[in-house]
């Protein structure tokens, strides 16, 4: 099930579709703000996108300089949207699973990946991939589900009072990594639980630096606009990391 | 409060001294085996322990070959059983905090710290302190409670069945940084909460590279025999880190 193609589900593809064009949703919110600020300069560079969807960023990361952009979809349904509203001659679209990079022969000077890599199964292989499609000192800058997120084994998140404020989250299996069924959209998607250790250690282990890891929240004013995003205080909804393949490495530095 | 001395407080003491001397305790069963996992050939190597306590771990780096070993700590109650019990003419015990640590002149290749870090206010400060008492390539090795344990304001941690097992772990305030009371032994133990990828930026900003994190859990035939340990299938307790100061990062590389 690692390269699970829920988006060309059409039940899932029309609640999803609904869902990101909210722009209180905190993909808009707390996720993108927090991935693009991990961006470095992108003037002139090539750039990978994995898990694309609809090409949003692909957009972005043109307007913000780079040369030439790859989109990389499972889904045939989102880069049927994608090539309508966002193709450019310099945005190349292609529909392959992230669990078939290896197919690509192209290397990249930045590799996104947007809320992807927790559909992977196999993160040891896609890390590999990644910095194996990496240009010396190229960076891999991912979001995901929050650890704490993924970590449940059922759909009980929150303990909340009367007034429905949230009280604590019920943190539950953090220790057992694997398969995850949850109820997002329609039943039974499947992601996997890593813990935050476990994902350091895959990168740290391929040859990549870590040099930042994020857990936003959305600010005060937010939280006063839309009392859910309170829950941020008690746990953060997506884990973001900047990791650049070590120059050095290959060179034979690293003991 | 970044340098309390709870442990010259008799009753801490006391009640510390008998937590420590239970060989099913979390430190002798998950921390300690995990700690010493992470540690590098010692052969030769001169190490610093910070918040050293009984000096146990000082007389171990010996056993693995180190050269010469200093032991911090700011309790002299500790230190005074650390020269009765875990004395050596390669092992000097100084009584000082580890936030005074600038007034230290040497240089170390292994600094290791069990279980200290979460009581200090400033751990920029400590991280910088660390990397400039470290040789080039030299390691920071350190444990700490788990960032699911400093989150709480309160020590209302866990919902529990009528049977008593652990249901979930009642997180709350995990994205909110800085002092936490609790009661520990004795009441009002100051400690700071931070989060991990505030934990993971300190590091990384300052210069190290990490090489390795842990959230260790007690295996299946200790949780049978002791059931508290389940807990650990929902919320470890340790979090632990190896980082190295980057050879090359002194010598300009990194950008």
């Amino acid at each position: 099930m690692s390269n699970q193609n829920i988006y060309d589900n059409q039940e899932f593809f029309d609640g999803y579709k609904k869902l990101r064009s909210n722009p209180a949703s905190a993909n808009v919110i707390v996720e993108k703000p927090a991935l693009f600020s991990l961006a470095p300069d992108l003037r002139g560079k090539s750039v990978l996108d994995l898990g694309c969807g609809y090409g949003e960023n692909c957009v972005r990361f043109l307007e913000l300089g780079a040369r030439k952009v790859m989109g990389l979809d499972i889904s045939a349904k989102m880069l049927e949207v994608a090539r309508k509203e966002n193709s450019s001659p310099n945005i190349q679209y292609v529909n392959k699973s992230m669990t078939d990079l290896n197919e690509i022969t192209e290397t990249f000077d930045v590799v996104f990946s947007s809320l992807a890599v927790h559909y992977i199964e196999d993160f040891d292989k896609l890390v590999k991939d990644v910095y194996d499609h990496l240009n010396l000192g190229g960076y891999f800058i991912f979001s995901q589900e929050h650890p704490l997120t993924t970590a449940l084994l059922t759909d009980n998140y929150w303990t909340r009072n009367t007034d429905n404020e949230y009280i604590h989250y019920n943190l539950t299996t953090y220790s057992i990594e694997g398969e995850r069924k949850t109820n997002w959209i329609v039943n039974g998607v499947i992601k996997y639980h890593r813990t935050f250790s476990s994902i350091v250690n895959t990168l740290s282990d391929t040859g990549f630096i870590i040099e930042k890891m994020l857990e936003p929240s959305p600010g005060n004013d937010i939280m006063e606009q839309y009392p859910a995003y309170k829950r941020y205080i008690h746990k953060p909804d997506f884990l973001l990391v900047k990791a650049r393949k070590n120059a050095s490495h290959s060179a034979g530095y690293r003991g």
